[in-house]
């Protein structure tokens, strides 16, 4: 399968709409506009360069564009907004429900936002503006119905079908006592289960609420542990400020998963394919910057032994395979041990046990490979001194990598950096460095009369 | 927020098991073990070495072992399933549901899976194991309640209240027709909120069902494009034969994830952290072997330019710095590239506007970048010419590393190759290959008489 059904739909819905707008056939392009739900068109102009982007954009409804708006994000989101004029963007808020303006109203112009605000007239929304991104206040859903544990089955069902309309996505109510407390989850299910002249308190879970301030990642190992399908969001007085539901933890595991590719190559915040030239070589440049000091560092240490470089030319044909090698193990241990700390797999109290483990990895491996690199060199060179000092160093520089894979992110996360970002580009100084210095510095010693 | 709630709790988990088992004390482990999640269970066993994790196994409850089986994945299942004996694996799946014992059944040992086979005596059960778990069909739930499209809301409520139990993930009902065909989905809330002498078929969705065979990756992105919760899968007769949830579509998106990060480092198969160090080793040998053959390539390039670096040292001195940088840049291109190709943002028909765009960031970053390191080696070795060369090759790279950036993952999704898994390796290769050449190729012509 090189390409699924669902690529070539969306490559399709592409080539039509560049096809249509290098036409300049504004008609046909929203005509195949048309029928795409909000998510296809999010894709589309994500995937457009901008001034098709903003060709597109003009001839879309105003409820789409709300629709849109929710899920796109990042840069491609401020652009677009700054794209729209502030009646567009009122407009094209009418029809979404209070947890989709909670989403976009913190990237409106100041002026719009007051404006939706005021007429809104909701304190969730203006308090929500205040939640914090990477917490349960900052992914909920702001509407939550609640019922008291005190009714029965038929008098929930009643107030269900006469007064309020639950949403379709819901699975569970969340249950409070008479001061509006919390106090547990109520399954759909369960109400249609059971007699309807049972009390809700004897049917409910007593799964505990989220606190607000829950990071986001633990909101997502609960659900995956107690495996839930919502849970209720507190305050600090139990009161019910707000639901998680699974398809909010679907979201926080993936921007995780984007952020820790993203951020090994330096790339945290770039989130549109199409940004501006300057932009994204500006962005970009941050990274190349700190890299350029540590292949300066490597550099210094090539630069301490040119002496015995001259003397033996070979040395500067094999050295980048020392580095290279201890470069490549030690982003193996690291990248089993970001993922482990991300999982909790790994804590203070098994570290040592892993790092032990991994040390003997890579002695076997430097081992074998040294041998193999060794006898490669030796013959390429017709001099076996060189071989054996290439290979000497190559278990050297292996098992240096483990060490260094396992205590960089260990060090980096007991410092609150993330080691997913600034973890490989300090691995690969140490492998540079002592790679270099010890293939040279025992050359030196041992070649050099 | 240096480590989160969690975290502490399942490093408390962690030490406090190390520490019972360190003093033989399986009675305290007993007791810390109860009251824990099976999911939390699973992750001390996959926290530890392979002879902790084996005393563990020995003193959990049958039941505990069957639910801690479903939720673990790979080596760390299969090397439980080893240690336990037939009478234990069949007494851990007596509590099992039908869904849970088709992820397992598939690792038991033969003998032990047909007992179970043909205890159960569920067809379904058999066929799951033909199932491929990259499709639609080796992720879904087997058991399917199904409704008939002519019933009125009141015959459905009766139906659930007094003959099958809906289970409580369950947000809707499939709806099937007289000979069984899919019809359509019926939210549970929908039963809830109407008036109970409706018919089912006038309140129903009739979103289409998911085939047998949709790949797992075309799954997930169909949940999220509708924004639905669970539907329905079908054969070609269409009739119903699973169902699949927004939980497992979590599980396809988070492995998945797991597949981009560790494929990157050629550790596609590696679930076991505390693997036997010769499994390990051997699996790590194979991305070693690749790696070496790219190094050597490199190497070779350089040893085409021994008589210049015999001349001027100072080319094996700067010679890495242009090769790391034309890695990193290029690497940040194709990080992004292959993410757009997983969110389906890159096609044929963008992929040349979105190469120009790259081209153009990396002559911008290769000609600030080259000023800088020029000026910074010019300095360091006091000659202006090899400033000038080691800038010139600076930029050459950069702009190669761009196009090999774009291409390469283009490539490999073409051919059907893992862009993740091979993407890397191939781009350092290029941009070692260019940057040695055109460094040491510059100087030879410029700078040797």
């Amino acid at each position: 399968m090189s390409a699924s059904i669902a690529q070539e739909q969306s490559d399709l819905h592409l080539e039509q709409i560049i096809n249509d707008l290098d036409n300049n056939a504004l008609y046909d392009a929203r005509g195949h506009l048309n029928g795409l739900y909000p998510a296809e068109i999010a894709l589309l102009l994500s995937s457009l360069p901008i001034d098709y982007r903003n060709k597109i954009w003009s001839i879309i409804s105003p409820e789409m564009m709300g629709a849109v708006l929710v899920i796109l994000q990042g840069e491609v989101r401020t652009g677009l907004i700054e794209q729209a004029t502030a009646t567009h963007l009122i407009d094209a808020t009418n029809t979404l429900d209070i947890n989709d303006l909670s989403v976009l109203v913190g990237d409106f112009p100041a002026d719009v936002r007051e404006k939706i605000l005021e007429k809104k007239g909701d304190s969730r929304l203006e308090m929500s503006l205040s939640y914090d991104g990477r917490t349960a206040a900052g992914v909920m859903s702001l509407d939550v119905l609640t019922i008291q544990e005190n009714l029965t089955v038929d008098q929930v069902l009643s107030y269900l079908r006469e007064q309020v309309k639950i949403a379709n996505n819901m699975d569970s109510l969340i249950v409070v006592d008479s001061s509006n407390q919390y106090r547990g989850m109520l399954a759909v299910a369960t109400l249609l289960n059971h007699d309807t002249n049972q009390i809700v308190s004897t049917l409910m879970s007593s799964e505990k609420a989220i606190p607000l301030n829950m990071a986001v990642t633990d909101v997502a190992l609960l659900f995956e542990q107690k495996e839930i399908l919502s849970a209720a969001v507190v305050d600090e007085q139990s009161l019910v400020k707000g639901r998680v539901c699974i398809d909010d933890v679907l979201d926080i595991v993936k921007d995780e998963a984007e952020h820790v590719v993203l951020s090994s190559a330096g790339l945290d915040e770039e989130h549109d394919l199409f940004s501006p030239v300057l932009v994204s070589a500006r962005k970009r440049a941050v990274w190349l910057a700190v890299n350029l000091f540590t292949a300066f560092l490597a550099s210094w240490v090539i630069g301490l032994f040119e002496a015995t470089i001259e003397q033996i030319v070979a040395l500067a044909v094999l050295m980048p395979i020392v580095a290279s090698m201890g470069g490549i193990a030690g982003s193996q241990t690291l990248t089993l041990v970001i993922r482990g700390l991300a999982l909790h797999q790994i804590s203070s109290s098994n570290s040592m046990k892993f790092l032990g483990k991994e040390l003997v990895i890579g002695a076997v491996n430097g081992v074998v490979w040294s041998i193999v690199v060794a006898t490669l060199a030796a013959v390429w060179f017709s001099n076996w001194g060189l071989g054996l000092m290439l290979g000497g160093a190559m278990i050297i520089n292996l098992c240096c990598a483990s060490l260094a894979g396992v205590l960089i992110p260990l060090f980096l996360q007991k410092k609150g950096i993330d080691p997913a970002l600034a973890g490989g580009v300090l691995l690969t100084t140490v492998t540079d460095v002592i790679g270099f210095m010890s293939f040279l510095g025992l050359a030196t010693i041992f070649l050099i009369n």
